[in-house]
C-alpha cells in the first residue's frame, strides 16, 4: 500500500443506514481506516441516534439518522452508499448523480442492463437514462470498469454466489450453459428487517422451506444476464431460493453437466484459482472440502468448491457466502475500494467470526 | 375399526432403545392404545432406567433398558422393533427371527432387494438369507405385502421424502427418469445421538452446508431401487444431502424434465392424489404452496407440492417430512398396524407440533 | 375411566383459532377422543379454511374459520375456549355466558380476584361481574372448584411455571414467602403470532435478552396473588423474564431463603411429591437434575427440581414447561377434562418430541 | 497513538489454536496491525495447516500447527498466548516463563491469588510458585499492574460479565455485598469444541436449562475474589449458569438489594461510568435499555444496565458479552495491548456483526 494511502481518508455517507445492508455497511466503514462517515440518512428512523437504531454501535459513533438532505450530502461527502429498496432507490440516485455525487447503489435498480427487462421484473424504471453508466460492482469480475465507475451497482446476495460458482466454468466451456440449475438456501436477515411472518422466529427457526419456487424470484434476470456474459449465450437457469432457520448466509448448489467427459472436479478448481487468482475474497477449496456458510459469516470471504458426479457425470459446484457481506455491503465497499485506488480488501480483511 | 380390535393389546419391544429413532419409537408406543411396550434393550445404556436415558419419558415408564435377550424378547413380545445401526443389525435380526420373532428393522440391513449391492455400499452382510424375505416398509406404496410381512424394512428418512414426491410422476410417465437431481435439506438428528464435530451446537448452528456430495451417500441405492421399479427401468440419481441447522426434518427439492409439454403441476398434484388417495399420512397440498418441515415436526405426516417452471420446463417436486417420525418410527408404526390389521394410523394421527 | 366416558363426546367451539395458542388448542382436540371440534372462530382470518391458517393441520380438518357467532356457539357447543388477547376477551365471555355457555377462557382477564388489581396492569374491566364466578385453571392446585366452574380462567405461563414451583414450598413453609426472585427464560412464541421487532427471526436467533425488568410484567400480580393464598400472607416478587432463541418453553429459575436449616433439596423434593402425588402432569425430578425445556416440549408436562445452595443457604427452585401445552392449552384442556369428568389427563398423555 | 507504535510489531505464538478461544485470538491477531502470529500450537492437531483446522482462515494463513516447542518459542516469540484447558496450562506457562516469555494464559490456572482456594475448586496446582507473579486480566480494573505484567491470567467468561457488572456498585458501596444472586445465560460454545451430549444440535438446541446449580461451578470462586476486592469484604455469591441455544454470548442478571433508599437505577448507571470512563471496552446503557448478547456478537464491547424494581427494592444488574471475545480472547489481547503500549483498544475496535 503506497505511503500516501494510509494517511487519506474519504468522506462517505449511506442512505437507508437503518436496514440491514445499511447497517451492515456502517459496521464496516466505522472500522475502514481510510474512510470517514459523515452522513446516515434515513426516514422512518430519522431525528434518531445511529446507535439506538443499531444497537451494535452503542458507544461506537454519535451520528444520528437525517432525513436524506441532497445537497447537505453534495457538500459533505465524496462518494454515497444507497442502501434503499428496488424502485425508491432509482429516482434518489438520479438526484445525487446530479448533485455529482459518486453513487454506489446496493439496490437492484441498476444491474441490469436492460431497462426493459428491469420493467418486466420490477416496476417501471425511474431513471432509465442512468442504466447504461452503470458498472456492475461484481469486483473479481469488473475490476477495470469500476476503476472508472462513478455509478456502482452492487450485485444481490444469491447473484454473487451462483455468479462466483459458475463464472470460471463458463469462462472455460467446462459446462453446459443450457440447463443449470441452483438450489440456494438463505439465511433469513436476507429477507430484510421488516417483521413478516415468514421471519417470525416461531414459524422461522426449526424449520427449512423453499420459496418463489418455478422461476419466480427476481434475482432470476440479473444472474442470467451475467452468466449469458460468461457464456457467450443466452442461457435460462432453474432457480430455487430456499429459507434455513439462520440469521446470515447464503449457500448455493449448482448443477449442470459437463461439456465433457475429460472435466474433473480439478479441472473446474483450477480454472477458478486461475479466474480468482490475486482475489483474496473468494477462496477456492480443494476438491472434497464443501462449503459451509459458518466459514465466511461476518466476513467479506465467498467459498467455492467443485464436485464432478462420477456415477451420473453430473458436476456439481457450491458457494457459500454470508449475503449481507460479499452479497451485499462487503462488496459494495470492496468496490469502492478498487474506484477510489485503494487496496482492494481495506476494511475487508477480517475473517469470520468462527463458531 | 372393527369393535375386537379396540380391545386388543399386542405385546412389542424395541431393541436400540436409547438412540434416536428408538427413542422416537418409545413415545410412539406409549401414545399407541392397542401395544403395549414390554421391553427395551440397549447395549451401552443397560440397566438405566429409560427415563433417565430419554428424559422425555420421566414419569411415564418405570422400564428398564436391558441387554438383550432373544429368548426373553421371544417369550414377552409379538414384535419386535430393531433401531440398530447398520450392520450390527442383521445378525440380531437373524436371531431374532430364528426365535419366531416378527421383526421390524429400521436399519439399512434389509432395504436393499441385492445383497451385492448392499456389499458394495455397506459391509459384508450378516444376513443374507432373510434379505428376500424382507418387505420394504414404505406403507403407501406396499400395503398388500406389508400385511403378511414378518420382516419389514423401514425405508431411510431420504428415501422416503424422495419416493413420496417421486413415484406418482415415474408412474404415470409424468417425469423423465433419467437425469433427476434431488437436493435435500435435513436436521441435525439424521445424524443420531452420538456425538461428532458435525453436530456440535456452535458448528451446526447459524450454518448450512453439504456433505457426501457427489453420488456418495448411502441412501442413494435404495431411492434408485424403488424409484427403478415404479421407473420400470433402471434409473441414476444425483443426490446432494445438506445439513440445516434444525433437529428434525427434511426437505427434498427434485428437479426433473416432464415427459412432454403437456405436464402441469396440476397433473402432477393429480397423480399423486390419485396413488396417495386413501393414505392419510401423505398430503398433497396444492399447487403454489411448499412444503415446510415446519407443517411436520413431530407428526407422520409427509408433505408434497408439485410446481413447473414456465421459463425452463424444469419440473420440481418437494417434499417435507419428520425424519424421526414419517422417515423412520412413524414409519415403522405405521407398517406395524398394517401388519397386524389396526387402523394404518392408529397411534399416528396427532398433528404437528406447530409452531 | 368408566365405561360410559369411552363414548361421550363433547361438543366445543374455540375463538380465537388461528393465533398460537388457539392453533395448540385445536391440536390437542383434534386428538382427544372425547371431544369434538365444531366451530372455530377467528377476525382477521375468517372464512379462511383452518389448515391454511394453521398449515400443520393440512389435510386434517375440514373446519373454516367463521366471525364470532354467539348463538351458533350456543347451540353448537357444550363448552367453549376462548384465546383471544387480553381486554378483548371479557366482552365476548360476558356474552357467551349470557348465552348460557361454559367458557375456558385463556386471556388474563379473570385470572385476578381483584378487579382493581386487573385494572391497575391492565385496562377497564368490561366484564368485572364475572370475576367471582371464574375459577382459576391451576388444575393440580384447584381440582375440586374446577369440577363446578363454568368460567375457568387459565393461568399465565410463567405463572404457571413458578406456581407449580413454589406452591409446596410455601404450604409447608419451607421458603421465606418474601423476598423470591423469579429469573424467568421464555421461548419466543410466548409474544403470539403477530410478527414484531422484538421476534423477528434475525434479531432474537443467537442472542438473549431481558424484558419488563424491574416490576412491569402483568404476569407479576397473578403469580403474587396465588403465591399469597399458600403463603397465607401478602407476598410481593421480583420477577425478570427473558427471550431466548427457541420456540416454546419455560424455564423459571426461583431464588429464595430456606425457613430453616434443616431445609434440604431432600425435604422440598418430597413437599412437591406430597403435593402433586396423582397428579401425572407434574413430575419432581430428584435432587441434581435440573429441568430442561426440550424434555417437555409439545407435552402437558411439567418439570420442577429442587437444590439448596450450601455454601449461602439459599434455595433455589426450577420449573420447565412448554408454554403453549402446560403453560396455556395443555392446562385449558385438562381443566376441561376436570370440568366435565373424564380423565383429568384425556388428550394430554403424550410424551414431549424429544429431540 | 504515537508515531512510533505504528511501524511497530511484535511477534507472538499462540499455544492451543484449535480450541475456540485459541482460533478466535487467531482471528483478532491476524487483524492486528501491529503484531505478527509467527507460531501456533497444538497437541492432537499438530502438523495440520492451521486453516483447516479453524476452517474461517482458509485463504487467510499459511501457519501450520506444530508441537509445543518452548525453545522455539523463546527465540520467536515476545509474547505467548496459552489457551490450554486448566491444570494443563500450568505446567506449561512454568516452562515458557522459565524461558523468559512473557505469557497471557487464558486458562483458570493463575486466577486465583490463593492456592489452597485453586486445590480446593481445581486439582493439585503444577506452578504454585507463579501465582503471586501472576495479574488478574481484567483490563479495565488492573489497567497499572497490567502494565507491568510478564505473566496475565485472563479472566473467566462469567466472571468478565459479572464483575463488570458489580465492580461499580460495591466501589460505591450502592449495594448490600452480601446476598448477591447471579443467573447467567451462556451460549454452548462455552463447553469448548470437544463434541459432547451437552452440545449436541439436536439436544442443545430447542431447550435451555441450568448446570452446576447450587455453588458448584468452578468460576465462583474466581468472581467472589474479585468482588470481595471492590467490596473490601469477603462475600459469597449464589451462581446459577445456565446454557442457552446459542453459539456465542453471556448474559448475567444479578440480584442484589442496595445499601440505602436513595440508590436509583441512574445513580448506578453514574457510578459505572465513572469507572469505566475511557475504557471503550464497555458501554454502560441508560436505564431501561436491557442488554442482548446479539448486540455484542464477535465483538470486545461488554454492555452493562442497571435497574431499582421499585415494588420490592431490588437492585438489577445486567451485563451481556461475548464469551470468545471479552469473555476470553478479546480481553486477553486487551492485555497485550496494554501491556505492551499499544493502544488499549487496537485490534478490538469492529463492532458486533448484527444482525
Amino acid at each position: 500500500m503506497p505511503e500516501h494511502a494510509s494517511t487519506r481518508s474519504i468522506a462517505v455517507s449511506v442512505v437507508g443506514a437503518s436496514g440491514y445492508t445499511g447497517a451492515e455497511l456502517v459496521r464496516l466503514l466505522l472500522g475502514h481506516r481510510q474512510v470517514r462517515l459523515v452522513g446516515a440518512y434515513g426516514k422512518s428512523t430519522s431525528g434518531s441516534p445511529l446507535a439506538e437504531v443499531v444497537p451494535s454501535l452503542r458507544g461506537m459513533t454519535d451520528l444520528s439518522i437525517r432525513e436524506l438532505d441532497v445537497a447537505e450530502i453534495a457538500s459533505s461527502s465524496e462518494c454515497v452508499f444507497v442502501c434503499l429498496p428496488h424502485g425508491r432507490s432509482a429516482p434518489i440516485v438520479r438526484e445525487l448523480r446530479e448533485g455529482g455525487i459518486r453513487v454506489i447503489d446496493l439496490s437492484a435498480d441498476f444491474r441490469l442492463r436492460s431497462v426493459e427487462l428491469y420493467q418486466q421484473w420490477y416496476n417501471a424504471h425511474r431513471a432509465p437514462e442512468l442504466v447504461g453508466e452503470a458498472v456492475y460492482g461484481f469486483v473479481e469480475l469488473y475490476r477495470a470498469p469500476l476503476r472508472e465507475a462513478d455509478l456502482i451497482a452492487v450485485p444481490g446476495c444469491y447473484p454473487t454466489a451462483t455468479i462466483a460458482a459458475l463464472a470460471p466454468l463458463l469462462r472455460e466451456n467446462l459446462v453446459e450453459p443450457q440447463d443449470l440449475i441452483v438450489d440456494a438456501k438463505s439465511g433469513v436477515s436476507g429477507a430484510g428487517r421488516s417483521p413478516s411472518h415468514a421471519a417470525h422466529f416461531p414459524e422461522a427457526a426449526e424449520g427449512v422451506r423453499a420459496y418463489k419456487v418455478g422461476g419466480l424470484h427476481r434475482h432470476l434476470p440479473e444472474m442470467e444476464q451475467e452468466l449469458s456474459v460468461w457464456a457467450q449465450d443466452k442461457l435460462k437457469l432453474t432457480f430455487t431460493p430456499h429459507l434455513v432457520p439462520m440469521t446470515r448466509g447464503i449457500l448455493t448448489t449448482v448443477y449442470g453437466w459437463s461439456q465433457s467427459e475429460s472435466v474433473t472436479a480439478g479441472a473446474c478448481t483450477e480454472a477458478a484459482r486461475r479466474l480468482y487468482e490475486g482475489s483474496p475474497s473468494i477462496v477456492v477449496l480443494d476438491p472434497g472440502t464443501n462449503p459451509d456458510t459458518n466459514w465466511v459469516r461476518g466476513s467479506n470471504r465467498l467459498h467455492v468448491s467443485y464436485c464432478v458426479d462420477s456415477r451420473t457425470g453430473r458436476l456439481i459446484a457450491q458457494a457459500a457466502v454470508d449475503n449481507l457481506v460479499k452479497g451485499a455491503a462487503g462488496q459494495a465497499l470492496q468496490a469502492f475500494n478498487v474506484r477510489h485506488r485503494l487496496e482492494e480488501s481495506c476494511g475487508l480483511t477480517h475473517a469470520a467470526t468462527w463458531p
